[in-house]
């Protein structure tokens, strides 16, 4: 299991404590499963960390000791850390790692922890009479994940390189005869081949009219001739997801079919050329939206132009559409934000096609993490 | 896709509703996706449905408008199902549905709420000065799911007789030589090809030393002559989880390896024997542990002994120890209840062995949804 150098942990954490002090906090629990893996390596399924100035409390249960303890000493292991065993209820021993803090404020993740949970947790650490010292906060510590390190970068360009590699192999899967499920079931098994812990999202295979659905479920839709099949997938990687789709043709392509897929390739091409840093995510949507309109395609293209990739498949930076009502935070795009540009035009009843690279900002611009072609394959 | 009958939803919505109202509470608003799905049949990722005493008003966005359209008039239509097409943020929609209700008490799923959202809610519904008409419960809809109808029970047959060919043809896969995670990658394909829509968590492949962790992720480890392999792999079938665990011997196993091998297998026919309604689950944990501690084995079995399985593959009933601190709610089980029995023992260092199946509670005691033998075999 790939893991961050404790000197990225480190800075992680100072990065988390300065948002801490700016919002007169003195400590945050954080709840978040892919924030607690953020902050001190740990890729299990359940734990709590209570960050303060000085050191990560880490509770978790009887599962996962071995495994911490084992990094001890390591090149990765999480800098300050003090493990609390669980036997029975986190929330318990969460309450009682909080007494020190009664009098302190303490921030806890609103979007990552249930009503019943907190409800319980304030009546708990109210029931003498103190002060309750929780205070919500929103996306602390995910403001520090949209932007990666250098450790994140290469695990995301490595896991980029492997899932341009299973693209490549997975096209001689695709023809004529095969239902969608089975290419789907063979798409997955290339996937963990190639080393990935497991796909990042249920495998997309879309043909004929199935293809104008943009999260189509592969059925047990035989694929025929003249199709056009959208194939979208991602894996897993040292924690870190990507996500590829390509869209080829089944025999001899149509001329409609031609010419949405160029379509679609060139909104790609125009949003990649418009990525650098300090430019708009919304600019970068328009500019796949323009070329698309351009070819009177502007309807047929539903969704955003991308999303951000990391420990989750979906994150910050979100690249789509300037509306009214939508979040405009991190609106320019910076050095070391990594997201998806996955332009489509869908037609209800007739089809689609997308097309998707992964890629991270540098002062170049984009540098793209997947490479395979994207030119129309007839297969 | 498979779907529960009209008349079941309308039993499912009419258990819940008794449950409102002895709970003085007008409406219900399910955030919970697993509950949508009981409630409706709606497999998507996002929606919202507000239950009152009438109607289900249902909030999607367009992905899933169409698919929600393509049920009227179908055996399986949602009864009473009003749509609302969510364009931008669910929570102000949902706002909007619940201004009929602002005189009224309106229950939310306290644990399947965060606290930011929870906060936007109530202070939009109560901003113009009106009460706050939330009111916080807890497992009203996994009430009503904990015994399963004659479709679910139906869909759960279907589901282990699949999973139970799958055991069969996966034995094959397992030698010397090969990797843990090629393994998992073949038995992932086969629960494909078999049906699955997938695989129902990571399966698990541990073998010799990685036998003793219960939750092993498969590695590179090369699986060696005589070392027991864990395999434990579920799927879902029609929105339903299925779940089974053999440990097979790669070679000639050890005396030691048979003798923990058949301890655990009857300690799994012991708690498999106790199980007839009226009968605590507790006592049915205790049945697996008696077995292992008259062989000595009491410490090498660490965890539970089963766990129910529905919609999500971790529900209630929890078949485990009796011990302060733990839920006894649902002490008894009964008819209709469907969960894994699935004893091991595990020695650090050395290996384990796990055997599981998954039963339902008849009249008759358990009916076994999964079959395949549970002799130790030598691969």
């Amino acid at each position: 299991m790939a893991s961050a150098p404790s000197d990225a942990l480190r800075r992680r954490h100072d990065n988390v404590r300065a948002a801490l002090t700016g919002a007169s906090l003195d400590a945050l629990v954080v709840t978040s499963l892919p924030n607690i893996l953020y902050l001190t390596n740990f890729a299990g399924s359940a734990a709590i960390v209570v960050l303060d100035r000085e050191r990560i409390r880490f509770l978790t249960d009887s599962r996962y000791v071995a495994a911490i303890a084992d990094t001890r000493g390591k090149p990765y292991e999480c800098p300050d850390l003090e493990m609390t065993v669980v036997a029975g209820s986190y929330d318990v021993r969460l309450a009682e790692a909080l007494g020190p803090y009664r009098a302190a404020r303490v921030g806890f993740e609103s979007a990552h922890l249930s009503v019943a949970r907190y409800n319980w947790l304030a009546r708990t650490l109210t029931a003498d009479g103190a002060p309750n010292p929780l205070a919500p906060t929103e996306g602390v510590v995910e403001e520090a994940r949209v932007r990666k390190d250098a450790y994140e970068v290469s695990v995301l360009r490595e896991a980029g390189h492997r899932l341009s590699a299973v693209a490549s192999s997975v096209y001689s899967l695709v023809r004529a005869g095969r239902s969608e499920r089975d290419v789907a079931a063979d798409i997955d098994w290339h996937l963990r081949r190639a080393g990935f812990q497991r796909p990042a999202f249920e495998t997309i295979v879309g043909s004929g009219p199935h293809a104008a659905l943009p999260h189509a479920r592969p059925s047990g839709r035989i694929i025929g001739e003249g199709d056009l099949v959208v194939l979208d997938f991602g894996g897993v990687h040292g924690s870190y997801c990507v996500d590829l789709t390509r869209t080829v043709a089944v025999g001899k392509p149509s001329d409609r079919a031609r010419q949405v897929h160029e379509a679609v390739r060139q909104a790609q091409a125009r949003a990649i050329a418009a990525i650098r840093p300090g430019v708009s995510r919304f600019d970068i949507d328009a500019a796949a939206r323009s070329a698309l309109a351009e070819q009177g395609m502007a309807e047929a293209f539903g969704h955003g132009t991308g999303h951000g990739l990391g420990i989750e498949v979906h994150e910050d930076p979100r690249v789509v559409q300037r509306r009214p009502g939508v979040d405009t935070r991190h609106e320019a795009v910076d050095t070391g934000m990594v997201f998806t540009v996955e332009p489509g035009a869908y037609f209800p009843g007739w089809g689609g096609a997308r097309i998707e690279d992964d890629v991270v900002v540098t002062d170049q611009g984009a540098e793209l993490l997947t490479m395979v072609t994207n030119e129309l394959l007839e297969l």
